[in-house]
C-alpha cells in the first residue's frame, strides 16, 4: 500500500470511528406529543421500532411483522388496542404477542407467533425505550432536573445531527470551539485565563470552569445585568446525556440537558431541554434567546455534518487532541467501557486541572 | 454479537432471502409493441440485454459491445438489419457475431468477435427470452390460454413491482390478504368457512377453493347477477407464472395469467393477461373492472415495496407461516428445486386440505 | 457459478478495470484563475486536497484538519496567510504545520501537529500538484508547448468526464471512432487508405498518420482552403497528457494538449489547451471552431459516461481490441509500468505500421 492508499481507503475498510453500541440503556424514542393514535416508526441504536399506544400506554415492538416482515409501524391500532399489520391483519399486543391471525382456525401454536418488544417509559413529555429487546432494565431512564421546579421555565427542542453520538456529545460539551465557531454569539476573544477542573467518576465526567468572565455576547449582558461571579459546569452522563449549567451571579440559572439518541451510527437525535430562572420574566427571555440558540444549533449541525462526511470519506477518524479537549476523550473512554460492560479503572472521583485562554 | 446485532445486520451479510435464479427458463422481456425499429434495453434475471429486430424477427444480445463495452441498446439498427455500436460502429447480427469493424482491413479474426446471444420467441404479443446465453432451450415459453378462444376478451397489463419474484408470486396467489388489504374490493368479512385443496406436482402447485361464496364486492355482484356456485383455482407454474381462475356459475369465467419476469433480485415485472367471458359485453365490463383491478394492483405494489424494503433493512427475511400460507412455501420449494436442477421428491400429485374463514 | 454469474457480478468483485494509480507524478488541480483568496477543495487521484494561497503562492494540504478532521477547504485564509479550520480555528502554514491552536498555552508539542502537504507548481495558468504527500518530486510538471509562441493563439477549456483516466486518454487519441461517432464533424466515409506509424519509447507512444486526406468536414475546408499535405500526430505522454497535432499544408497548425487529472477511479478532468496558427485571424477562427469542438467534447463525454456505467454494471471490463486500437493498449501498458515503477522493456523507439480505411 502506498502512503496515500494508507490514508484513503473506503469507509468501513479501515480505521477507527468513535462508535459504541450501548444497548443496555434507555434512549428517548420520541416526544410524548408525537405518539398519538397512529403507530410511528423510530430507529434507536440502529433498531427499527414501531411505537404505539394501548389504552394510552406507550409500547415499542421490533418494526417487522413475524409473518411476512412488513413494518408494523405502517399498520394501525385497532379499537381494542392491538397493533395490526397492514398486509394480512395480524394483531399484536404491547408485549409483541400475536393475538389474532385473521381466518386461522387452528390456534395451537398461538404462543409461538410474536415479535420482540422493548421496555418503554414515558415521563416528563418524553417516551424512552430500552435498546435491548425482551430485557429487564436494571435502571430507570434519566430524570430531567428542574423541569417542575418553581420559578423555572422549560423549553424543549428536538435537533437532528448527521454525526456519531460521540461527535455530538463532544461538540455539545466543548468550550474551545464556542469562541471560534460561535464567535460573537456568546463567547470569544481569548483574552481571559480560565482554569478547568475535570472530574471523572464511574458513569460521568464533569468540567467546572473557574475564572470565567461573564460571557461577552449580547444575551449574557441582558441576562446578567449586574454581573457577578459566573459558575459554569459541563457534564456527560452515561449513556448519552450532555448537560451545560450556568449560574450568572444571582441573576440567572440555566441548565441545558441534551438527551441524545443514537439513531444509526452516523445519525443522532438530540432532545434538548432548557430549564432556566432569570430576573426578567421567561416570556421576555425566550424571544431573545431562542434565535441565538437556534443559530448556535444550526452552526453546530453544519460542523457535525461536515466532520462526519469527511471522516467517512477518509475511511475513519484520525483525531489529534490537546489538553484543551477536556471532555471528548473522556466521553469516548466511558462509552467504550460501558459498551464492554466494564467498570472503569477507578470508581473514585479523579480530578485534573487545565488552564487555557478563552 | 448481541441479540440486536443478530437481528440487524447489513443486507447481504446475513440471512436468507427468497431469491432463486432459474436461468434455464423463458421470461417475457417486453411486449411485442415495445420493440420497433430501434433497439431497447431490458434486464432479465440480472442480465442486461439489447433487444432489436432483424427483418422483423426479434433478437437479444448481451448489452455490451465486445470492443469497448458500450451498451449495444444505445446503438441503432442498420438498414440491412445489423445492430451497430454507437462508439466505433461495430455491427452485429442476431446471433451476436460481429459482421463489420469499420476501417479494418485484416479480417482474419472475424469469427472471434462476438457477443453472447439469447434465444428469443415472439408469440401472443409478447417477446420471450431464454435466460441462458448461447443455449439450446429444451422447452418452449408458456402459451397463454384462452387468448384466441371465441367469446373471450383479453386485456394485457404490465405492472412493476419492487420485490423478489417469490414475494410477487406469493402475493398474486395469496387469498388471506385479499380480505384484509383489499377489503371491500372483492372479498372480506371472514364469515365463511372455506376448504382449500392444495395439489402439488412436478412443475406446479394449484389450490382449489371449495365452499367459497360469491365474492361480496361490487364487481362480483355485477358479473354474476344470478349467483350460483363459485369455482376458484390459484396456480403457480414454474418458473414464474401465477394464474387465478374464477368461474361464477354459468355467468362468467375469468382467467388472470401473470407471467412474471425477475428483472433483478428485488425487482419483478408482471405481464398480466386477463381473459374473460361474461354475459355482459366485454366493452361494458372493462370500464367497471379496470379501475378495481388497478386499485388492487396498486395496493399490492405498495405492500410489496414496503415488505422488500424492510427485508433489506433487516438484512434478510424471517418469515413465520401458518397453514393459511397455502402457496408461498410450496412456490419457494419448487423454485429452489428448479434452481438446483433437482426433480422434486414426488412426481405424483400430492393433495392437502385446509379449512379457514374468509 | 453459472455462465451468467461469471459475467454479471457486482462491481469490485471481479474483473479487470483499467485503473492505475500513478502517485509520483504531477496533475493539474485547478486553473490559476480558480484559486483566489478563499481556499478550494479539489480531489486528485482520490486524495481530497485543500488548495489556498499564501502571499500569492499556491499551496495544497490534505483536506482534513489534524484535530477533529474537518475539511480545511471549508475554512478561510487569515490576513497573515494561514489556513484556518472552521471548527476550532487551528491555523496551518503552507507546509501543513499547525502554527496556532487558539486558547492553548502549552506549546511543547507544537511540531507534532500537522497535516500532509503536497508539492505545488503554478505555471502557464495552471496549478499543478504532485500526488504524493511530503515528497520531493524528481521531475517538473509538463510544460505546455506553443502557448507563448508568436503567431499562435491559445484557448483553454476544462471538461469533466465520468470515466477512468485510461478510457479518457484512449478516447482522446482514438482515430477510428471519429469517423463514426463524430461523422460529419471532421472525418468520415472510410474511403481513404491511411497508414499509421506507431512509435513507442520509455514515457510515451506516438502515432503518425500517413496519407491522410484533408479532413472532409466544414471546419477543415475553411482552415485549409488551399489543401496541401496533411500531417497528423497523436501522442500520449506519461502520466496523463494526450496530444493531437495537425498541420494542414502551410495554412494551419493545431496542437491540442489535454492534461488529464484522475479525480477518482471513474472520474477524470481534462484541461485542454488548444494552440493554433492559421491564415485566417484567430478571432475569426474561434467562433467557427468552438461550437464544433464543444459538440465533439459533448459526444465523447456521453460515450465515456455510457461506457463507464456499463463497465461498472458488468463488474469489470471485457475489451477486445483489433489492430485499429493503435493507442489504447499501449497507453495501458505504459500506465501499468509506471504504476509499478518499472522501466518498460525497451528504451529504444519501437515502430509498428498499420494500414486502415478512414
Amino acid at each position: 500500500m502506498s502512503e496515500l492508499e494508507r490514508i484513503l481507503v473506503p469507509p468501513g475498510k479501515k480505521g477507527h470511528v468513535s462508535v459504541a453500541h450501548l444497548s443496555r440503556y434507555w434512549y428517548v424514542a420520541c416526544l410524548s406529543s408525537e405518539l398519538g393514535s397512529r403507530p410511528i416508526a423510530r430507529t434507536v441504536l440502529g433498531t427499527p421500532m414501531a411505537l404505539f399506544r394501548i389504552d394510552g400506554r406507550a409500547a415499542a415492538l421490533l418494526d417487522r411483522c413475524a409473518h411476512r416482515n412488513l413494518p408494523l409501524s405502517q399498520g394501525r391500532v385497532t379499537s381494542d388496542g392491538f397493533l395490526t399489520c397492514r398486509y394480512h391483519g395480524w394483531q399484536y399486543d404491547g408485549s409483541g404477542l400475536c393475538r389474532l391471525v385473521p381466518g386461522l382456525l387452528d390456534r395451537t401454536s398461538d404462543r409461538e407467533r410474536r415479535v420482540l418488544s422493548f421496555p418503554v417509559r414515558e415521563q416528563q413529555g418524553l417516551v424512552w425505550v430500552y435498546a435491548s429487546a425482551d430485557a429487564e432494565p436494571d435502571r430507570e431512564p434519566f430524570a430531567l432536573p428542574l423541569t417542575s421546579e418553581p420559578g423555572y421555565a422549560t423549553v424543549l427542542r428536538r435537533v437532528e445531527a448527521h454525526a456519531t453520538l460521540h461527535a455530538v456529545l463532544e461538540n455539545a460539551l466543548d468550550v474551545p470551539h464556542t469562541g471560534y465557531l460561535h464567535r460573537g454569539l456568546f463567547r470569544g476573544g481569548g483574552k481571559h485565563s480560565i482554569t478547568a477542573v475535570v472530574r471523572r467518576s464511574a458513569d460521568r465526567v464533569e468540567t467546572e470552569y473557574l475564572g470565567e468572565p461573564r460571557p461577552s455576547g449580547v444575551a449574557a449582558r441582558l441576562l446578567s445585568p449586574r454581573g457577578g461571579p459566573v459558575q459554569h459546569w459541563d457534564r456527560f452522563i452515561l449513556p448519552s446525556v450532555a448537560q451545560v449549567e450556568y449560574r450568572l451571579g444571582d441573576d440567572a440559572h440555566f441548565l441545558v440537558t441534551s438527551a441524545c439518541t443514537p439513531v444509526t451510527d452516523f445519525r443522532t437525535r438530540l432532545f434538548a431541554v432548557v430549564s432556566f430562572r432569570t430576573r426578567i420574566p421567561a416570556r421576555l427571555v425566550k424571544p431573545v434567546l431562542e434565535p441565538i440558540a437556534l443559530r448556535i444549533f444550526g452552526q453546530d449541525a453544519a460542523i457535525l455534518r461536515a466532520q462526519s462526511r469527511n471522516i467517512r470519506r477518509f475511511g475513519g477518524e484520525q483525531f489529534m487532541s490537546t489538553e484543551l479537549d477536556l471532555m471528548g476523550p473522556h466521553i469516548w473512554r466511558l462509552l467504550r467501557h460501558a459498551e464492554r460492560g466494564e467498570v472503569p479503572p477507578s470508581q473514585k472521583i479523579d480530578e485534573q486541572r487545565v488552564t487555557f485562554m478563552a
